[in-house]
């Protein structure tokens, strides 16, 4: 029987627990010899010594030009939390066509659906009113239901239309309103043939009655979301933070919101835990979310199935399918802090 | 210049204002003589004076054999409220093709938009963790997150399927969920059409993770559902009662959410305003929305485009497509109580 | 045990064999006792002798007032051909709640899948490369693709937007068209539900790419579209014909497309079978089909499918939602000539 | 001002004229220096010259490892025809980054409106009726239709699911057929997101109705559908031959047609033009298209939307996203053969 091959397991923080079902697990184990740690991280002298051997590595262990140097058999990293870090020599991977694969898009499916539940709760009112009606407070009818719209029909922009768009999207095709994307990585061309309308940030802002942030964060866009383009949002608007806290400026985020300029939800902050002594707790028109929409055992459990399909792809000396690869082009550029830690 | 046709507009508790965008009136106005009286209500003196000469009465009000009689001239009655009410002497109608229309449609789109939200937030738990945010008490990523449930891919049931059916099915079809349906007064057949497994009652209860009690009242089917029906819940699974506090046991109901079975949302109760003492304003696992699913702005304003529409047909001599048209083996079986008043 | 109640079956030109199915035919046979004749068409002196009895005939038997009156406990006629006929007293029908139910709608299915697919055969040259490829001068790859467009992006117009039109919409969604919809007797706002444009009859001829023409016949509409229509459409559209020649001045439609005005497509004629010798059957740009849009085997034994459900629901006390009834407003205008018989 | 980069255009067998509308080829000289031959195909010494300035070509000249060497600032190369052909070092471009991206994505939508309508066509007999009609020997109504059937409900079968099979699915949508999937390239998880049903190859085969061969050829999968394949078919069933005739043993495929056992349509054959001679034009049950399902005007013209898309985000350092790109694992296993030159 030949010998199966080695796969290090160092998923920090994450566990194999938490991303393998049991079921997958097993398929796994029959196609690779996986070792790990009986710590939540692993030594790097046991790593060093595994490396040599190994074809796969799972986790976002460090891996600098000599590690890639000493991994000779080494074909795929699987980054099991979601962001690509600089802590891999990119370019030398590329160079040996190593894999760096990017377990992100499980996240998508989870913020779309909590983006769209919130979108309708900040339009109708739900979370605030079930708040009234514990305190007895409540108002039946169309008594409370003065401001109360319909999504279906509505002008919805997307800020960002990655993965998190592309998840969020056809959720709302069923409510047939008019999607703005904006997105200066992309082409026109693919916006629309995910039947958006593309738009630049300062029409989809002042034009848009539910405004989706769903950007990730790189070097160049940090907090480009600040006064000047929340001056532009139309009064009774409903804005969704999704992404990244950095690609606003916050405290202009919940100043405009504590004045009922717009509605709001957010679940991202730029600190987590957030100060308990934080005025964005006490104002309305805002709901809050800690940063739960993409972290779901779903969602952690579909990160194994994507490493399995994968690691078996490239197994047979196919392209991976289902991870996101790290790309020459753009792989150096983000910089965005752990998310899922 | 011809005589416009005489409009009767009594339609307490709607209001003419609610129900008529400018537009709508003006383009009314065009082809009819409306009146209406400066109370909420027409005195019977006026109405009765109003009647020989009437083609259409826009209003709920009682219309016995004999009022029918001395309506020679009248084509339709519209309905601006949304349930056939027993005031009407439909047999009469029927005999002599007087068109009697109800609005309820209107509300079908706004209660599945909010059935839809939620659904999610039951699974997600966006109002409860809001509630712990603004207490300072939240839980970050996936601290709070081991009940979180994708409603994509998941068993749905709907129990009854009208109009409320018919507008929520489309919305869950990007999610991809097998969707079940009861409906005792439709065909397998209709159930399939739209995409539904026709199921049993029992069938649908003890499989499907999300259940959305969709069914009109009528004097059979008061309180169909309690204890041995919800006994046969899942645990974990999410109930949401849409359409008619009466069709379900109510205390039973509270109870099982009380005691952890299901989680729930209702928008509807057995009295309204309920009272302030009930002990379902203190228990967990359920969110609270005081019948204001359906009556919102924009919803009451489609009362009236669905008004001129039809009674621009019926005055070309074309049948009304829009609203829904008593039927004579049906009518009379309809029991609830006025909903949106 | 009770008596079932007595169904005169008399579907003369269809046969109970084409519409029943062996388990649909057992399952009526369960609820009813079925009565019909030996011949294609039921003896006036067996159907008059039943008729006392009858709760309902399946077929297109002349059923005039004094029928009417015999028939105490008529409560449904079903047509099971396809038009409402005038040889019933409907006004008769209407006072006594007898149901008189079309079944016109299965063969919407069939014809809207062979109209798509004959459009794109428009568009793409099948049948005439085809044509070409027996006779050993086929053209490959671009050289006989100069004219070959797509469908999807295009813009399609639908001249008429009943059961047709609304069979053949979805069908159209993957391809992201612009579809506009002419239709008199329908409010705009039906049309925009549709996901459909409303549009003027001149606008949508002069600005299609695709016409399909779905309109009904009455009195009012025949041969509507004629020399001042066709003129306006754009060279190098493609027209079909799929509802009733009656509403084409035919002979301009066939000299338009002769002389290369457009591309064609009919399902139908003037008369049935078309002479031999008509120039239609030698000019280039047609594509002629005889009148099997819409009568394969599934429509047929889909009619005996909605019998089956409607019945059952009649005899429960509940209004048929299966076939499509007469309405008292408009069931004395069709006059369209038997089309499937 | 800058120097514009320089791009060499050697496109043959493709024009510029047919790839670039006036507006993109104006778009493109606007960032780019786009150096052309006078002839369809540019000389050695030409290119040979260009090409250390050149950071892109347009085109599938040969591409040796010491013409990579030379090409010191060659970003991209982009391939015009559709297929990865084995004239690239491409271990030598993946070292350098350089992209090698193949436009054969603008051939998928327009084989999968083609493959659609070619499918209803058999099952509905348009073009053999039509023959029929213009032989004056056509059947009316029912008479010819014993065979047809609705491509609505049934059960597809999709061999390969690249992108043919992603732009075949969706148009298959509204006919809510159950579609399955076979793919020895791809995951399971894969053909389930794209809503179908994974298959193995035999299971298809013997349970489809209708069969699209969309597999490209590899050095593996020549001939793979053979006699053994063929015999599971089942008798009645439609197949379609649509991607490339060597993953077919092609006379089988003719016998088994020719003795009724399907109906079949094949726009690909062994060798084009096919002998005049060959059998299969006299045979029934068969469509014969040319080669002509992909290369339409609207798919020449979207490899130049292409083109001016990826290259626009190259030149901003972002990653091509519309083309598709080669990747280490697989482009050495292609080996069709030019397909639209």
């Amino acid at each position: 029987m030949n010998k199966k091959p080695l796969v290090i397991a160092d998923p920090f923080p994450q566990t194999l627990e938490r991303i393998f079902t049991a079921e997958t697990r097993k398929a796994m184990d029959e196609i690779a010899e996986i070792v790990s740690s009986d710590k939540p991280q692993m030594q790097p002298d046991q790593f060093d010594e595994l490396l040599p051997e190994a074809v796969a590595i799972i986790g976002q262990t460090p891996m600098p030009t000599e590690r890639i140097e000493r991994a000779k058999k080494l074909r795929v990293i699987f980054n099991v939390e979601g962001n690509f870090y600089q802590n891999i020599d990119y370019a030398a991977c590329f160079k040996r066509n190593i894999r760096v694969l990017n377990c992100g898009a499980v996240y998508a499916r989870p913020v779309a659906e909590m983006a769209l539940a919130m979108a309708i709760d900040l339009s109708r009112g739900i979370t605030w009113e079930h708040m009234r009606f514990t305190a007895g407070t409540e108002r039946y009818v169309a008594d409370g239901n003065s401001e109360s719209k319909l999504l279906s029909g509505s002008t919805v922009g997307m800020i960002g239309f990655g993965m998190l768009g592309r998840s969020l999207r056809p959720l709302l095709a069923p409510f047939r309103c008019k999607v703005k994307a904006y997105d200066p990585w992309l082409p026109e061309s693919v916006l629309i043939e995910h039947d958006c309308i593309p738009a630049g940030l300062d029409d989809l802002l002042s034009s848009c009655e539910y405004i989706f942030i769903l950007a990730g964060v790189t070097d160049e866009n940090k907090g480009f979301l600040r006064k000047r383009e929340f001056d532009l949002i139309r009064p009774g608007s409903h804005v969704l933070l999704m992404s990244r806290a950095a690609v606003v400026d916050f405290e202009e985020f919940v100043s405009q919101v504590s004045r009922g300029r717009f509605k709001a939800a957010t679940d991202v902050f730029p600190s987590e835990p957030f100060p308990v002594s934080h005025p964005i707790r006490k104002i309305d028109n805002i709901i809050l979310s800690p940063h739960r929409a993409g972290g779901i055992p779903q969602a952690f459990f579909a990160i194994g199935d994507m490493v399995l399909d994968d690691f078996k792809l490239l197994m047979r000396g196919l392209a991976p399918v289902r991870m996101q690869a790290a790309q020459p082009e753009t792989v150096m550029r983000f910089s965005s802090k752990p998310a899922h830690s």
